[in-house]
């Protein structure tokens, strides 16, 4: 199979935005098996956008649309595509009752309704984050499925939607396994495993970096997911004596879901003092669901004043040391677990820039700290980039901080009861 | 003149990049007020970037290309453009020496001479960051820059070289203005000013939704930079006379640029505490460079009794209306200004799921509180979508009642001294 991917929208063609939209499709075939020989960009412009149909389908059988159906005129994509495959518009029940029960309660501006309209015979595809459904349209040789342009409701649509529907049209399998790593980085981790990744060919071994991790991904070709998952396992097993140390996770695990589940099983508690990340600790962790659970307070102690008042963070320590010093961050980390009565502290305290450093304390300069248990760790971090950047590389190693000494206190728990 | 851009690399089709450098050229082109009508992408394959340009030269008179001009066999852009131009590759004398003087007392691999074989006659773009010069062919009628794809090569020779040579080609010029408005939607935002959007064409006015926030972008052209002003002008301000109460800044202004700057100017100091949102609030604030001066204090109180011992909610008020509720928010808002001796104190409370709901207090279901010098005001909200969307939307509408406040204050403050 043969695709293209056609992103609409007048903003990507004034550079307004950055089209992720793409490099998230294209990933996704990519993972498919499927042929991505061409991507284009197109304005909302219908004329213009029927000529793009009609160059991809002389190229290709599938075509991936992004973009183009919101509520206002100029929103064209599910029109043009409808009228190219000759399908009338049609109200679709379903879609209005979901964008009824999305504005209950709110105002809905009344050209919303546009956007329940499907084209006749589409295989219609829920919207779980937006007001615009997007849909399959087919006539048995050419196939377009059309998505709606904002990344947080075009990857969720894709991955439940299209990638089941494709994954059908397929006569063989791919699965891929992800292993998660934090702590190195792509070149070191690639290097460590490199005559493997050159022997493998299937299954293949791809290593990408992210913000503020690295994945590998191993990725088998086999009739069926059996056979896909039994050529992956030697690999998984051989990457893990290798790196073990680095993976702390597997697929749509993350670094916070990671160490928050190990949280939750484990009972413990957990309160986090912040002054450079100020809340992106607090913040990233929360986001993962039933946090609740063990997350109880978090304090972002921008001054020193209250770094003394809420941590007790000793004055004499702010006054010899300074607030960005080993020894804040180890009271704050500690006096955060106390005056919370946590079982762990997190502390972060450093210069985010873009002023504030000195030559003995460079923006950039940042220490973290993890209380667990009676046990305190500090860490000097040298980061480099703009303000945003530092506070979350920042914020990730502090995370990381609390992986290590989870599994730490784990190990000692476990040295405890052999003995 | 129209243009397109085409960039070349295997890399973009598989997803492994970001393409970058298209939105920077987009960019580079609205700017100088080039039509851009289409991008391509296209992989690195002589005949597919044959039928790239083809295609786009039948639609446009100039054609940008990023990326296939490294020292390795499968990068063909420059040849292939030569070839369409039916011109011979040649060794450039100045370029080879910059090769040499780049490579001076380091090996180079022998490959690395391709780079400097240009195609006759045309103007060469000397690379000031890397191995591979870029250049321009034309035949009077139509024009090719062909670019190096890393946006560290790419950037600067663009602005260096192609557009300079752009300028020269047009005989007007383009300026847009960009009005920033929170707390209103795309859709009911463009329908208040439907009539002046339908009869303004010069200057165009055109809307767009972003990530919590839309944008109006007022674009006028004109002999120079005076007339389009002028231009503009008289629409900004009717837009505002509609709108205003939403515009919170214009061009590079952010929601939180503008509410922090606000806040360092009337030296108002501020406490944040935070309970479904957990430190969201806290981390952008602080992501303002110099937030140091106003930012005092985040408490992300996630449990009730961090509610009460920190914030002094009082357990009274917990038990009979519930931590999510206008009471909570408000007693939170004004207890972190208290207990944080600041000037204002904002909170937020609310049920982010995906578990938690009642169906009496779903999930989406977020009070806001800020607290300003003696005044608290509260806000419900009725968000939907996924845990991360209702908090950062919950964020968002806290800093917009921020600033809300702020713009009181000051009325109240100047009626005061009329008074």
């Amino acid at each position: 199979m043969k695709a293209e991917i056609i992103a609409v929208g007048t903003e990507l063609l004034l550079g307004d935005i950055l089209n992720t939209d793409a490099q998230f499709i294209a990933r996704q075939l990519a993972e498919l098996g499927i042929t991505l020989q061409y991507q284009t960009v197109v304005g909302d412009n219908k004329k213009r956008l029927t000529d793009a149909l009609d160059i991809a389908f002389k190229r290709a059988d599938l075509i991936i649309t992004s973009g183009g159906l919101g509520p206002t005129d100029d929103d064209i994509t599910k029109e043009t595509a409808a009228e190219y495959f000759n399908r009338k518009m049609v109200l679709h029940e379903e879609s209005k009752n979901r964008l009824l029960s999305y504005f209950k309660g709110r105002n809905m501006s009344p050209t919303n309704m546009k956007q329940v309209y499907m084209p006749e015979g589409a295989l219609v595809l829920d919207n779980d984050n937006g007001t615009a459904p997007g849909c399959i349209i087919s006539d048995g040789k050419k196939t377009v499925a059309v998505l709606p342009g904002p990344p947080s409701e075009l990857k969720p649509m894709f991955e439940k939607g299209v990638r089941p529907y494709l994954e059908k049209q397929q006569d063989f399998t791919l699965v891929s396994k992800v292993l998660h790593l934090s702590g190195i980085g792509e070149s070191a981790a690639a290097e460590k495993i490199r005559e493997l990744m050159q022997k493998s060919s299937n299954p293949t071994i791809a290593p990408y970096a992210k913000t503020n991790e690295m994945v590998f991904r191993i990725t088998a070709k086999g009739k069926d997911k059996e056979e896909c998952n039994a050529l992956i396992k030697p690999v998984r097993d051989e990457i893990y004596s290798i790196l073990g140390e680095y993976i702390y996770g597997e697929d749509n695990e993350t670094l916070v879901s990671s160490v928050m589940k190990k949280l939750i099983e484990k009972k413990l508690t957990l309160a986090v003092a912040e002054s450079c990340t100020g809340g992106l600790v607090a913040s990233r962790l929360i986001d993962h669901p039933g946090a609740s659970a063990v997350f109880m307070t978090g304090l972002v102690t921008y001054t020193n004043e209250s770094k003394t008042r809420l941590l007790g963070v000793k004055p004499n320590t702010l006054d010899k040391y300074g607030a960005v010093s080993e020894q804040t961050a180890e009271e704050m980390c500690i006096g955060a677990a106390e005056s919370c009565g946590t079982d762990i502290g997190i502390s972060t305290t450093g210069i985010a820039g873009p002023d504030g450093g000195t030559e003995q304390k460079p923006v950039g300069l940042v220490y973290i700290g993890v209380y667990c248990k009676g046990k305190a760790v500090t860490k000097e971090l040298r980061l480099s980039g703009s303000r945003n950047k530092i506070r979350n590389a920042a914020a990730t190693a502090a995370i990381e901080l609390l992986r290590q000494q989870i599994i730490q206190e784990d190990k000692n728990g476990k040295d405890k009861d052999q003995r």
